[in-house]
Formats: structure tokens, C-alpha cells, sequence
């Protein structure tokens, strides 16, 4: 039994009928060449076979005494949580993604262990899908995919325990080849978080002192002023719209080369050609640039330090039409960020970085009005695996993101960056965001665009 | 754009996390031998060309001025209602119905119309299945059924449009041998029910009387007393299980015939058995005899007054090992039930029966402390189809009725009658009440043993 933390109550009490807090993902897994039909049912009933999970997995809300607890489920019940699905046929991806939106719409039941992992089957091509959730009271997004890649193997024939059942010890064994920090260091991660958010007020500074210093149009911020309003930042609907596309990571790569910057920066200038041409789209661009969320890693070096992850406000120069001002705005401000980050300590930079995880919290502890927002959208570049993976004896294809959407943050774009593709997931609100599939597209577009920029440049 | 009635508001007042109010029906299909390999899809495709609905199905909730108000959604998307899914081979029924509990514990999204259709392929035997969901707010389980009926014809080759797309003016075409009333009155009925419930201290007075009568031990109502605490009347997970099979309508009635009573009587004392093996099993049969809340015709002959439905408050005997006394004890309730209902005016009967429709209203009307609850469980006999019917070139197999859970009311009993079949649908909480698969082998038990008292009349 342990008692709520301060940031495990919030997001508890966040959370609202339009407003499930979840992460999760969804994988395409390729069965190996040789796989009988009933392939996806073994895979199952394997999972199933796994039904003494270890904490947080095998813990649910309890209140006792007014206060709230994590308490060990004594009826724990493997059916309720791993759920075996299939797409009728042909099973087109479009189909898949429009299930995922419909599943990621769907709360979690408190009275159990807060996540769930559905198995889908029929997927065009002979693949299997997964989508994993789990609460953000649980597990934020870092430390999820830190767990799931541990459940995964660079041998096609080594089979992992999935993620619920890995022995604390195995947290050590990381399969090799992992962009990832030392995988003993998730749980870690996941406590630093909650220590750093315990002392909320130094944290809740920092952020407002940064959004203070946008709105005063601080040299470096570009453009300054705060966030503008947006159709991104409305009430939402409980219904969402998933889209999510694979983009190459060797395009990114070769352009970021080319023009002196990161991949990141070509993944935010992708996201703002994108954003530009969709709100362009619906007569709903704002005069000032968006300003994105950005958690990125401060690893620039090779040591062990890739888990510090700090989070950004960055201008993403929406309002100007030419594609070089526009890369040259987001690297500005994402410099001016980096330097910001020296001053912050690590614990701080935790905390800081948990208001990326947490729109709803955000918006409490900056957001009074509407129009004083600190940014639009969060765009978040999660490090994912660098070779191939194998769960449970499939290729992993990809791994998209699944993130929150929340009343004010109608949009999040999350992706896994991996050795041969950004595997991209955009979540929205089904109502207030029209043909949000539309944006995979104009990614593209963003990409070519710098592309362009770096042939020149070359 | 109409304003909510008080009754609508009710319901979507009472709608929580764990308990949403909407109703269900689950329709096992068999396609013509004929059908090609992508008959559901086609299916589908037919039913998503159906997307301008008519009143209710394009109204959406919507705050003016602090009001609550249907209004016609302008934005119309039939993607977001019918949705299209499979089971995993081998289909089998059991993973439809834990199919089923997990859609039913999804509440519907109030920034659309409150209803959503699913078609789900690769049910075991070539089937295919639907499970239909519209929110208590717009629809209670009897006005849900006769819309469904209407859209269901005696002639296979006859499509007719889906209940959503259904002119008004088709309401009085219903098809033939339906036992159920003119189908013109179903909306007439809803009015009705919504009219006679805007009146409710009329209703509320009688609901108390009765359950006055039943504590202070009316001498017809048996044993007296209010229902006794039962572990059925606990607050509820958000989590279902539903259960469902077909019992032989010809064996209930073979039964009833035998020993002069109804076939009502005869799935009551179905109910009683089962309820006592199984709490029994549980170590938790009361030592007091149930009270089931029941919804029954008050038609007594061929006139067309088939859609008075009243609500009764049966002892079920359920402290009684003996099959005959515990029936004796059912229809000595029942009648006496029955002469209750002479005094009711017709309208008064229609808002005394929307008592058992919502479980959370009936309770925050008549039930202050948990001891003082009118009754433990609602058993519900839906009037069906008397021939076979098809739905969209399907033979329609079975309609399973899947109604709502609510703190406090943890097990429905639904069914629907039809000619050759009784349609048991049994919905609960799947956290509150294990094993609730168990209560389908002890109502053939409990039918047997009816079975076997008509044999020894005879």
C-alpha cells in the first residue's frame, strides 16, 4: 500500500468525462514468415499466461480514511486487461486508426489496474497491432516507452516478458542498442519526476517566468508575446482522431546535416509547415507564430545523461510564409531555450519537463485566461529504439505515440524516432479539429520543403 | 431545437463515470447462404449512406443561457454511429459477449446524437452481430425495441431503411404479426412516458405506497418487509459483464399452460432459482426473499392496449428451497400487483413503470438509506417479434436486451419474448458480481425445475 502522490492525485483529479489522461501507444508488429494462422491467439494466450504482474501493474485506487492509495489488487484479473481484437478485412490501416480513436476515447476503470494492452489481428499485410494505455497517474509517456522497449529484443527468437511482468533485475538487462538511457534508470525517472513535482512552486516559477519573458517579447523568443489564441486551444469533445504516419529518419537526418541543425529541428520545422498549411486550410491561422511544448533531450554528448529531458516553449514561426525564415525562427528560439536549461537543475528539469506530460496541470498552475496561454500544442520527439526490435517473435514496424488531448489542447503531436523512421502519432479532438489526417500530408510537405532548403544550402 | 425535459436532464444528471445510462440491444444475424465475402461490409456501406437521420437521431445536447436543449447537429458525421468491427477467429460467443461488456461500460460522447450502431463480423456459424446503444435521455428500452422492430420485415428480400433513417410516416407500416402495439405509438409512448414522469409526485407517492405496503407486510405481498440488503445492491465498478443465451419459449409456455399461470410467471420463477443457486454460491443468499422491480403488459386481451406496460415489485421467494412454494409465492405477489394497477390511471401506470427504466432516479426518489430499497434487482420482459423477422437481408437469430447497471443495482434481468425464443440479456457489474456466466445454467435449472412441478400437475 502507498499513498497518492501530490501529482498522481492531480491527475486524478484532471481527469473529466472529455478529458481521459492515458498515454499510449500503438505498435505494428510483422508475425515472423513462417507464422500459423492462429498466430495472434497463441501470442494472447501467452500474454494471458502472464497473470501475476508486479507494481505498479498489479495496483489500484483505493480511498481509505478521505486519502487515496495504491493497493496491491487482490482479485487481480489478467482477461480485463489484455483484450484480443481483430480488424474485419481487408483491414486497412485507416481502419485501425479510426479504432484506436475510438479506443484511446474510452476511460480506464478505476476500480482496476490502471492500463490495458489490446492485441489487434488482420491488419493489412499479415500484421498484428498493439495498443498499449496506461494511466498518466501510472506511467507518463518516457517512462512507458522506456518499459515497453524493455520488453522488446534484438533477437527474433528471444521472447521477453511483457512489459507488466519484467522482474525489477531484468530492468538492468536493456536489450542492446537502445538510444535509451540505461533502462534500471525508468524507475528512476518516473520517482525523479514525482520528487520534482512534490516541490511544485520552484518549478511552477520557471515556467511562468519563461512565459513571462515570451510575452514580454524577450530578444531571443523571436516574435515574443505569449501563445496566440488558436482553434488548436478550445474546449474539447470526448471523441478523438487519431492519424499517424512513418516518415524517414534518414531524410531528417541527411537535411539536419546538410544545414548545421538537429533532427529535432527538422521535425519542429515539419510540424510548423504542416500547422501553417492546415489552420491556412481552415481560415484559422494566427497573425502570431504558435508556440509549441517541446520536451527534448539535453544529451549532447555520449555519456549516459540521454534521460535528462527538458521541455521548450518554441516559436514555431507559423506566420511567416517562407520556409528558411521560418526553420531560422525555430532555431533561434531553440537555442535560446538550450541556454535556459544550463540554469535549471536536474531535478528542476524533471519537474519542468512534467508539464509536457501533463497539459491539464499546465494549464492549472499557468493558465489563468485563455489568452495568456504558454503555447498552442505540445510536440513531443520520444527516443525510441535504433535497430530493429522484436516483441513477443514479430518485427516491431513502428511505434506511434498516442498522447493526451485536454480542454485548452485540442492537438498533440507525439513521435518515436527510430533508427529507420519518426514514427509520427497526431491525437485530436474529433470536433474541434476537422481532417486532422490532412496534417500527415502537409508533414511531408514540411519535409520536402527542407529538403530543399538543404540542397541549397549544399 | 427542443429544451430537455426533466426527465432527459435526470438522466444526464444521474450519468457518472461508473454508471452510464444508455441501452442496448445485442442482435445475433445469419446472411442469406448466398452472401459473398464482403456482405457486412457492403452492409455497412449500405447503412452509412443512411446519413441524414431524422429526429431524435441528429439531435445533440447543447447550454444556452444555462438551459439544456436538443438541437440538430449540423455537422452530421454517420462514421462517428456506425462503426464497423470483427471478432477474432474462431469468433466465438463468449468473446462477443466480453465484447459487448466492454462497449457497454463506454459512455457515448454528448458533443454528438447519443446513439452508435455496431456491426461486428466473424461471429462463430457465419454470423454477424449488432450491438445498437442510444442514452436513456433519448430513448428507454421499449421505445428502443419497437424502433428496432420497424426497421425489421417479414420478407427477406425487403431492406428496409435502418431506425435512424426510418420516415415517420413508416411508423404505422409495421410488419405484420408483430406482438408488440401499433409501432405508430412508440413515439407516442416515449412522450407519454417523459409527460407522466414531468408530474412525478403523482408517481413518487404510489412508488412509496407500494413499498410502504411491502414493509409493513401486506399479507398479498407474501413475506412482508422492504428487500433485503444483498450484495446485488452495492455501489458499482465502471467495468460490465454481460451474459447472454435463448431458452425454448415453447418449454416456458408448455410450462405455464400446465400450471394455469403466464409465461411471466414462469421466467420470474426462472430468476428466483437461479438468483438463489447463485447467491447461495456465494455465501450470500438472504435469509429475507428478494424484491425484483418488473415491467410487465397489463393487456389482458386482444384489444390494442399492448403498450400499457406496468411495473410491479415481486417477492421472487427466493428463502424458499422448494420450487413449488417459491412459484406459489411469485404469483400470489404478482396478482396482487395486478390489482394495484386497476387504480392507476393509464398515464400514472406509464410514469409508475419509467421507474424501473432508470435505476438512479427510482433510487434518488424512494430509496434514502441502502436498507430501505424497494427492490434488489430489475427482471425485464421485453415484448418481441412473434415471427421471424430479417434485418437488412439477415435472419434476425436472437435480440439480446442489454440494459443498466447503477450504484446500487449492480445485475439487470432483460429479455426479449419472441415466438419461438426467450432472449435472456444480463448485464452487471463486473467487478460487484462474479461469475455472472453462472446465472445462465441456473436459469435452465430453474426452468427444469418449473418443468418438472407442470409434470407432476399434469
Amino acid at each position: 500500500m502507498k499513498r497518492l502522490t501530490s501529482l498522481d492525485s492531480g491527475f486524478l483529479f484532471l481527469e473529466k468525462r472529455n478529458q481521459p489522461l492515458h498515454v499510449a501507444f500503438l505498435t505494428l508488429l510483422r508475425p515472423p514468415p513462417d507464422a500459423p494462422e492462429d498466430f495472434a491467439r497463441k501470442m494472447v494466450e501467452r500474454l494471458r499466461s502472464y497473470g501475476a504482474p508486479l507494481p505498479p501493474f498489479n495496483q489500484r485506487l483505493e480511498r481509505r480514511l478521505g486519502a487515496g492509495y495504491w493497493v496491491e489488487d487482490p482479485e487481480f484479473d489478467i482477461d480485463q486487461h489484455v483484450i484480443h481484437l481483430s480488424l474485419p478485412p481487408p483491414g486497412r490501416v485507416r481502419d485501425l486508426l479510426a479504432m484506436v480513436s475510438r479506443m484511446h476515447a474510452s476511460h480506464l476503470d478505476r476500480a482496476y489496474p490502471l492500463w490495458r494492452l489490446y492485441v489487434i489481428e488482420g491488419v493489412e499485410g499479415g500484421r498484428i497491432a498493439t495498443y498499449s494505455k496506461v494511466h498518466h497517474a501510472v506511467a507518463d509517456g518516457v517512462a512507458g516507452t522506456r518499459l515497453m522497449l524493455k520488453s522488446m529484443s534484438t533477437d527474433p527468437e528471444q521472447i521477453l516478458p511483457p512489459t507488466w511482468a519484467l522482474p525489477p533485475r531484468g530492468r538492468r538487462e536493456r536489450p542492446a542498442g537502445l538510444l535509451a538511457a540505461p533502462v534500471g534508470r525508468a524507475a528512476k525517472l518516473a520517482a525523479g519526476f514525482r520528487a520534482a513535482f512534490g516541490s511544485v512552486p520552484g518549478v511552477a516559477r520557471e515556467l511562468r517566468e519563461t512565459w513571462h519573458e515570451a510575452r514580454i517579447g524577450h530578444p531571443d523568443v523571436v516574435t515574443g508575446a505569449a501563445a496566440p489564441g488558436c482553434v488548436l486551444n478550445q474546449p474539447v469533445s470526448a471523441s478523438r482522431r487519431f492519424a499517424a504516419q512513418t516518415y524517414s529518419q534518414l531524410r531528417a537526418k541527411k537535411a539536419a546535416r546538410a544545414l548545421g541543425c538537429t533532427v529535432n529541428d527538422v521535425v519542429l520545422g515539419m510540424c510548423a509547415s504542416a500547422l501553417r498549411q492546415y489552420l491556412s486550410g481552415l481560415q484559422a491561422l494566427p497573425a502570431a507564430p504558435l508556440i509549441a511544448g517541446v520536451p527534448v533531450s539535453t544529451r549532447r554528448d555520449h555519456s549516459e545523461s540521454g534521460n535528462q529531458i527538458a521541455f521548450m516553449l518554441v516559436n514555431l514561426g507559423t506566420h511567416l510564409a517562407d520556409p528558411a525564415s521560418r526553420l531560422a525562427a525555430i532555431r533561434a528560439s531553440v537555442d535560446h531555450n538550450k541556454q535556459r536549461f544550463v540554469r535549471m537543475k536536474a531535478a528542476e528539469i524533471l519537474g519542468y519537463s512534467v508539464g509536457l506530460m501533463a497539459p491539464g496541470l499546465f494549464n492549472m498552475l499557468t493558465v489563468k485566461r485563455p489568452q495568456h496561454l504558454a503555447f498552442n500544442l505540445v510536440i513531443s520527439n520520444v527516443p525510441g529504439q535504433r535497430s530493429t526490435l522484436y516483441w513477443q517473435g514479430c518485427e516491431v514496424e513502428s511505434m506511434y505515440p498516442v498522447s493526451v488531448v485536454a480542454d485548452g489542447m485540442a492537438l498533440n503531436i507525439s513521435l518515436t524516432s527510430r533508427a529507420d523512421g519518426l514514427d509520427f502519432g497526431l491525437i485530436a479532438c474529433r470536433r474541434t479539429l476537422p481532417h486532422v489526417q490532412r496534417l500527415l500530408d502537409y508533414l511531408e510537405v514540411g519535409l520536402q520543403e527542407i529538403e530543399a532548403l538543404a540542397e541549397r544550402t549544399g
